[in-house]
């Protein structure tokens, strides 16, 4: 090394070491009367995330993960955003179908079409899960990939929840986004894994949850490879990929990251398999449940509803001491303050 | 702000300058000796590549991509490493069948496990693709995801490839290596888009190509969800999911990324719809295809070629000026100098 080089380089240290002394020091200043959960009481919940997250990011820590091994794991509905009472999804489906009638007059009279296109809750609900996959398949597929895309953008930036009258990405549970956010912080992958179609998150996901499209998990619909013309598009056929659900997700989860997660957010049996999946790792791991029990800020259910029903989890969450968010309890806030999306 | 504080905030920010403008000049002064390529010989394909990335990364470029949308795919066998006279997992299939053959004595007189055990290729090759299938089933499947990983991990890091007396992982392809590395250096995320099984390349991606397995896109085992006692499993099943290859390797890419990718590369008829619609993406994008024109290195081979195939592409890329690799020509070295992994 020449020696201009050499006095530069050892000036280069100096510095180098004088800013991280003072970077540092700035941190800590800040760190110090800063709470990364600001949205959540001070309890049981709360100190448990903190504890794991320090426990798992201390490097002197017994239970110390390096970073390519943080993968956490959220369910979507009803773990990230409100989910009562009727998925969004599924709104958006109803919506959808509303929009195409035009060029179907056939639906006026056929169920569960008319059902859908009449508001008739009662009649819709009737047509059971074959009537429902109806409406989803119609309103998902026959589009290409692209064209799905600019439908669920436009839709999810206008469309209003009817009791909160805001926009669907701000019925998003603010004390989640403080965790995911914290989280990533720590040098964890935040991943979603719905039930849902994963199409209809990713347009929308790294604005609201700062989750990139790629780690957006969820049922798919079949896709062909066709030519328009010069150009390729992939054309989306009314039919689903194995449903992302249940043993499914512990599957997807596996299928798509390849790892197991460290950490597992749910709020319901169907979360049970990637909760006890997460749980069977060695180490230590976190499962946390929500359980929504405030029905005057947003919704009060678990054993017997219809949507979202958390019984068997419930259980086995109290039995193997995983962590259980009392909503009314533990959450100083339940959405956003401001139509921040 | 304290006057404390500012002043300690102004010198932060000298400081600060004073670093950057050290760490730029030191950093200017390294790229003007290295090459981010050096086992490519300099040439059009060479300068695709340098050229692609300075215009998708240079800010003031009308080119310039935003570092979340810049992605790059990468076709496995025969794109980053070798798959001639056979593609490797049948290899490690015709092995496992091996090792497993004395908890089944009724191979012995069973096609295409006897023509596996006794290494009677020919036989093998004429059960057809039936036959292959009852192979990679029987390898590949009644295992948990665990233990396959661990088996993997085993035979991957002990079996050397007969004709280079190296192990398989050592038989990759140098040029692809630094492509990779050069690729990562210049914010964009690499993917692999295997049609080979995703659970026998993901135990090792990370530590040979430097992709880590949740950029490992392939083809699947479904798997089932299983009490194993008191602990879940998810075990391998010998059934597949629709196969990563051909529209596949498209449909795959989106159905893992959500988004298109700025670059791919390919090297056979396989890898045709990825690069088409790689293709069909707005401005300018990266479509490479590596020919294999090197006999005495390595091998050479296309049109007729049945491993590995590449006829329409070929003429496909010339047509439409995607860059076309010259082993022979434009690669310096074929693999690592040394037992690298």
């Amino acid at each position: 090394m020449p020696i201009s080089w050499r006095l530069c380089f050892e000036w280069r240290c100096v510095l180098l070491i004088m800013l991280s002394m003072l970077v540092s020091a700035f941190a800590t200043a800040q760190n110090g009367s800063s709470d990364p959960l600001p949205s959540w009481n001070n309890g049981p919940a709360k100190k448990s995330i903190l504890d794991f997250v320090a426990d798992t990011t201390t490097e002197i820590s017994p239970d110390f993960v390096p970073p390519d091994q943080r993968i956490a794991t959220f369910d979507h509905d009803g773990t990230l955003w409100l989910e009562q009472p009727v998925v969004t999804e599924l709104v958006f489906a109803i919506d959808r179908v509303k929009a195409l009638a035009a060029q179907h007059p056939e639906w006026k009279h056929e169920q569960p079409f008319k059902a859908a296109i009449e508001d008739d809750q009662t009649a819709l609900f009737a047509s059971g899960e074959a009537g429902i996959g109806k409406i989803i398949a119609a309103s998902h597929a026959g589009v290409t990939t692209d064209e799905f895309g600019k439908i669920v953008e436009d839709w999810i930036s206008t469309t209003q929840n009817q009791r909160y009258k805001r926009l669907y990405t701000n019925c998003v549970y603010q004390p989640m986004l403080e965790v995911l956010a914290y989280l990533r912080a720590n040098g964890f992958k935040t991943y979603i894994i719905s039930s849902g179609d994963v199409d209809f998150l990713r347009p929308w996901s790294q604005r609201v949850y700062g989750v990139p499209p790629e780690q957006v998990i969820g049922s798919s619909f079949k896709m062909k490879f066709e030519m328009r013309g010069e150009k390729p598009v992939l054309m989306r056929l009314p039919e689903t990929d194995p449903i992302n659900d249940g043993p499914g997700k512990a599957i997807g989860t596996l299928r798509f990251i390849g790892k197991r997660p460290l950490a597992s957010f749910g709020n319901s049996d169907d979360d049970q398999q990637m909760l006890e999946w997460t749980a069977a790792g060695a180490g230590l791991r976190l499962m946390l449940i929500v359980h929504h029990t405030d029905a005057d800020r947003e919704y009060a259910y678990d054993r017997i509803s219809s949507v979202g029903r958390l019984d068997k989890v419930l259980d086995e969450a109290t039995a193997k001491g995983w962590v259980i968010v009392d909503t009314k309890r533990d959450w100083k806030a339940i959405f956003p303050s401001s139509e921040a999306h």
